[in-house]
């Protein structure tokens, strides 16, 4: 947890917590981990498969590494670029392509996960993946217990129900409030029309994290978990990656700056409060990168 | 300590040591804490001084805001930026302006401190100083025993000996490689002449931390602590700056580059080690960054 020295004022206490240090760059090993270590040995001995080739499928392969486990793979695309693959194997699960993109890489890799008896890793809606990532908001509360406000990125929703849970268990008065890009509003539109989306329409956009369907257990939890939801402009988490390279001396990749970003955009709504952004990776793209810097 | 992907191959392996993810953002805080922790309480009531506008006086603000020390001041010239005024007072220290370049701060401070009585935190040669920064080596080695090879960059040379003494007594045949910029190759040319250089002249340099003379405790220990020098170009660190940024998504300063900027521009004084890379900070000012990102 790092306070802003630009961003606090007289009253108002804006601090980071940077996932984006994290070993393989995300937030995302500890929703691995807690998923992982709570496996009997029965099931490790059929295999682990996460379905991803991004922060998710990384930190797969790297928690499957740390731990010795032998049997395990991450699949992914066909068309998932070299750097990817690399970094996946790297860490030491098999790099399995599947599928022409993410639907159907999933779709196809749940069918021989089925077949084959091996655990699936979900990112998002399981009770397990969802109270690890819950360990960032005991880090944040035991840090600064007079956070009252925690902004968290909304994807599947996994993080902000395990945040959420964790943050209110500590102090039930606190706020936790999502963000999603205006690109892909799943979550909001779920809640509107009280519908599960497992699958959304998107906009283009440049938070490859924040974009698909939600998942069902977050979906089920999220009039408990969540206190309120900003939609973000893409154009707008552009200009908060680039803010905090340059203003702060942070690489976010884009889901990672969105909290910045709805700060920027409606001060009035923090004035006041002491604040956790939740910077979730800092894995991003180089030729994105300096598009956003050149632009 | 981070290992990078992309710089390790087969039988080389190259490892990030990231202080620039210390708080204050540089590793400074090491060798203040141990001075500062070192003093007696009648040392402390008379107050503690640092003399510097960058790394050391963010540092020094901080650990005294850290133990709760109200006299405290760092000094710096006049013509010091707003913006590292604002980041050294916000820790809790006075800033004081004084002398009009950091020569003048320097000698005008030390006569200040001398009449006052106050207890000067010197950055470089001083034993408590130098055995805080020596705490890289302890975390590298613990991290990493099969380390070889460890690439610091020198300033006065407080850090490479600090580390030298910590690598050096763990394992005895490890090589401590320090690193100058072209532009002031300060100890190369002590040890060369044998002559303690507490000013040298610099040509124009972007590493403000590797800039002027060395420090007498690092110049007296050079041939024990440091294995070899190598003097890396301005343009080869302008290089690995953006190449950090870029690749490994790290922000470094220029300082903190050099050793990568090393191993980049001389891979073959590095095939087959363990080489850990001591990337010293992160604090670099936005309009350099884009100029090295844009050029």
């Amino acid at each position: 947890l790092e306070k802003s020295l630009k961003l606090s004022k007289k009253d108002t206490n804006v601090y980071f917590k940077l996932e984006n240090q994290q070993r393989t760059g995300s937030y995302k090993i500890r929703g691995v981990l807690s998923k992982i270590t709570g496996l009997t040995k029965e099931e490790l001995n059929k295999g682990i498969v996460a379905i991803s080739s991004g922060n998710h499928g990384a930190a797969t392969s790297y928690v499957a590494g740390l731990l010795g486990i032998k049997n395990a793979s991450v699949y992914m695309p066909q068309t998932t670029p070299r750097a990817k693959v690399d970094k996946i194997q790297y860490y030491g699960a098999q790099a399995v392509k599947i599928g022409k993109n993410y639907d159907e890489a999933r779709e196809k890799g749940l069918e021989k996960i089925k077949d084959r008896g091996s655990v699936y890793i979900d990112s998002c809606s399981d009770g397990l993946v969802i109270a690890g990532q819950g360990t960032i908001a005991l880090e944040i509360l035991e840090e600064a217990p007079h956070i009252d406000t925690i902004l968290v990125p909304i994807g599947g929703g996994g993080l902000i129900t395990g945040i959420s849970i964790g943050a209110k268990a500590i102090n039930p008065q606190i706020k936790v409030i999502g963000l999603q890009t205006a690109a892909c509003p799943a979550m909001i539109a779920s809640l509107r029309d009280n519908k599960f989306y497992e699958m959304y329409p998107t906009e283009e956009s440049i938070c490859d994290a924040l974009v698909g369907g939600v998942g069902e257990i977050p979906f089920k939890m999220a009039r408990d978990t969540i206190d309120d939801i900003i939609a973000v402009d893409e154009v707008d988490i552009r200009e908060a990656v680039k803010y905090l390279l340059l203003e702060e001396s942070i690489i976010a990749e884009p889901a990672g700056a969105i909290g910045l970003a709805a700060i920027r955009k409606n001060p009035h709504l923090f004035r006041g409060k002491n604040v956790a952004v939740i910077v979730t990776g800092g894995n991003i793209d180089k030729e994105l990168l300096l598009d956003i810097i050149n632009k």
